[in-house]
């Protein structure tokens, strides 16, 4: 059976709607920290703020600048994805709605020697401050913790 | 249930490895054209050309700029997604190995109004030209068409 | 006699100063909507917000997101290139003063078979906050519609 | 009268087809330089050489490095414009082919105090390179020289 | 011995701590205006305006456009290096605390050949807005002047 | 006395010409790893690949993809710094000629808490491939290990 990368754990968990009680279980079997959040904005840094809010309450990382160093660059890289381009929402008139998902643990499933990694995932929706006015983005980002 | 966006169902095909042939029907039904393939290089212009060229071959573009055009900045929009910021691999000594989809039908399941949309995701890994010195990158561009 | 294309129609609506009316009758006769206003701001989302508001006031586009996503990466690319590079105004305290053009029509001038574009042109100052230390600054973005 | 900024007569020379003897008279007549050339590539490299090449023959800039740097920052902000953002052209499979201006003398027009600078235009086609499916993109940089 | 570039200059001023009086006489003597000074903030307008307010008040640059042009490019060079890509402060929510040089003289030490430039050079720290969760950024522009 | 941080003590390497012997074992008395060569290229990637060999060669990372993660990530940082934006050198007819220095080990000098950190600093000419039509440059980026 093919082993996932700690990313597919992170997107799949962020696309799954409804119950995901037995996705986490099953990986934190597998030694993964997950936790999955919601945020919306105009304005990237409430989105940032999010994130590593959640990921500090959480215990996913610990109190230092290593490892929040680790974490913030998911976060950039995870919405400069999500933006395609330049990080940028409400400076341009537009807005976030999205789901994010924060996975730590080995690289790749069941392999110790890969070491240990954070991805961090944003999906939603990105458009105009207008319903409907309004598609999918999805990004990622992917730090050795 | 969830109707899911065009951007959702690109993603899990991508991600989805075995057999596909029921997502495709199922998503055939909905009147969605799907399509799946591969690409690997240190040259962002082989990608582009890779998905370019199975569009057209599939019938999943016309032949006309309009909707060539979409078809670009979609793959654009993918390309900057996957590499977090600057289109960049060879350039950089990094390489990319992934596979692509390519959906188009209505942005939303089940909903016409919402007119008709070209998604296309790239997801695989990104990284040194050594192996296991990769991890996974995720990028998605989504146009009207 | 030279076809030309959409976007040069739309420069030199937006480099004309004084009467316009007779080119404008000129390329409504070609079935060119075609419309020039004023925006001025260090704020980038002012001036989307500015062309957004005439093309929807002016019934340049049809009120779906179809065509409200070409407008709005055509405002896009056009700032991108006034800015040459990243866009960001205030932000390092610049202010920009222009006009935009918003030109709908086909892609060349008498050839049907080019389909429907829309191109939209910013032509201004960029510089200080401070009266003469600026220059002047053009970008331009077509999209299909 | 309205009195021209550097910029619009860079960008007027460039959309102007046909015998362009009076403008550059004209303009000639009022102390600016002028020159209009021509630069078709999937190759960057090769559009700024073309300019640079043309700038130093026609003796537009003086052979030091104060003024080749002036006219080098023009070129890639104009390029930046062009491309609207990641200066990127074969590299994404898309291609240039274009007219260029360069135009030395006042910032605006009869206004000695407002010092020397120079001004490069990009006026041109985009695209894929495939004829026909390509569409018009402009760039301009602006330095004192 | 060594010829010294103005960057370097400007580089060894902003990370030399304690006494500067016989670094600065030094190159004083050498015909070169050097300043240093201090400025923090999530805003990157503040840090921009802070280095303007510094060149203007200590007569480094004349109040002409020429000059405030290449001083500003300068700036906005420096800035691009300090933040590595896309220049954005707290829009991520990462503050800077810096000190700054600013160099006006030939671009090398002795060889009045070489023209007037001007350097600015950004030297401190980036990071959370939160003690100790920050490391050292550095960034430099140079412009002819 | 000040504690310098390992972003200055990898500037100051690289701006040093001449012996530099008491430097390196000053701060190898202090657990840092130093490593200081030459690269000069208009290719981006080769400089890529002169400091990844030689932290491989002098053992400064262990070889893992973490490590060389850590090591490349920082690389790419300082090329941003050094290009000023875009990542890019023969692309756009310029060339670099550069020293570059490896620093590895506490963030801050004497302070172990400050945990395990990889500094690479970029500093040399960047311009025309042509003699005496450069100017310096620096970039620097630093990452947790």
């Amino acid at each position: 059976m093919e082993k996932k990368g700690i990313g597919k754990i992170a997107i799949l968990l962020a696309l799954t709607s409804g119950d995901q009680d037995n996705i986490k279980k099953y990986y934190e079997s597998k030694n993964y920290v997950v936790y999955k959040g919601q945020a919306g904005s105009m304005d990237p840094k409430k989105i940032v703020a999010a994130i590593e809010t959640a990921a500090s309450r959480e215990d996913i990382i610990r109190e230092n600048y290593h490892e929040e160093h680790a974490l913030y660059h998911a976060i950039i890289e995870a919405l400069s994805g999500y933006c395609r381009g330049q990080v940028m929402l409400g400076e341009v008139l537009r807005s976030a709605g999205l789901t994010f998902t924060i996975v730590r643990g080995t690289l790749i499933e069941d392999d110790r020697s890969s070491g240990n990694w954070i991805a961090v995932v944003l999906y939603g929706q990105i458009g105009s401050p207008r319903r409907g006015f309004e598609h999918e983005a999805i990004g990622m980002g992917i730090q050795p913790i």
